[in-house]
């Protein structure tokens, strides 16, 4: 059967990730926004937001799978989110330097036509470099990492500062395409048989 | 200074990865092809490579900063390089199945008119899902993966088998970026100062 998809972000990340399995699908963005001050694990934190977003977009598209997911950075228990403006970016690569974080991406699946409500998530570990103050600037002044969760975007130039990745890299980048298409597979399976 | 860059590689996500840091660069693919034969560590095995390619397109560019790199995917110390045709392919995919391989990376540095000779190496290490026939023959019939070490690439379809990365990514594509920019920043240095 065909399945209709429907991706619940702006993020052009996420649509290049989707494209890249060969996926089509269409992209109506959830007007939802994350709201940091929630006091929740990140695991449940990304799986809430990935739902809300989902929910959003889904109430006016019963018909269709929707796809959404939020995307995180953790850094010693602490949420970070995109940065506000040019000093909250520096902060927060400085505090990011010469160690490890995580990154956590829910993911939610909703098809209301066929009652189908499931949540995913998935953790990386993620080592930078120490960088240095020049590094630092040269990144934010080039790459205006605004829209991205801990100010940075692992598929630009901040490459070079990327030591080593500890788990699913797509995931990084805001949708963890193993985990996604098990998922994915496991639904479009399920409908199959109805 | 300005350093006259050239990528001694045909492979098409080696020159986006140099273009993805926002490098300027010219391509001239060397005529060097690995001879799987030789019996060497990968460590060894891709370094010599890695140089060979670099030395054929130096040669002729004696005034420029030339850039070579060699990778192949290790499992159980046997090297495997790029499938001769579709049965080859599907041996390879099969014996990564539900496991874990290393991706090992030489990248030859040579610039004549200075003396620089380097080369560097990586290692990472990657782990698959357990693949089924039917998804070995999608990938190969859609892909046609036979310029790729191991025959899969990790940036397209195949990103979907891929369960876990454990080290550079970029490495797995075919140029460790941290590892390469760590370099070239050290030999651009080296030259200003001379």
């Amino acid at each position: 059967m065909k399945l209709p998809l429907i991706l619940a972000s702006s993020s052009p990340r996420r649509k290049q990730l989707l494209e890249q399995i060969g996926l089509k699908f269409e992209v109506y963005p959830s007007q939802i926004h994350e709201n940091l001050s929630l006091n929740l694990s990140p695991e449940i934190f990304t799986k809430y937001w990935a739902k809300e977003k989902a929910m959003d977009v889904a109430k006016s598209n019963p018909r269709s799978l929707i796809v959404a997911a939020d995307t995180i950075v953790v850094l010693d228990h602490k949420i970070l989110g995109k940065p506000k403006n040019k000093n909250d970016s520096y902060h927060m690569l400085k505090s990011l330097s010469g160690r490890a974080h995580k990154v956590v991406t829910g993911v939610h699946f909703s098809y209301e036509k066929y009652g189908i409500d499931r949540t995913i998530n998935e953790q990386t570990e993620v080592s930078f470099n120490t960088l240095s103050d020049s590094d630092i600037f040269y990144y934010i002044d080039n790459y205006k990492p605004f829209d991205k969760a801990g100010s940075y975007g692992i598929q630009d130039w901040f490459s070079v500062q990327v030591k080593k990745v500890d788990g699913c890299y797509f995931n990084v980048m805001g949708l963890p395409l193993a985990a996604f298409f098990k998922e994915y597979r496991r639904i479009k399976k399920q409908l199959e048989i109805l």
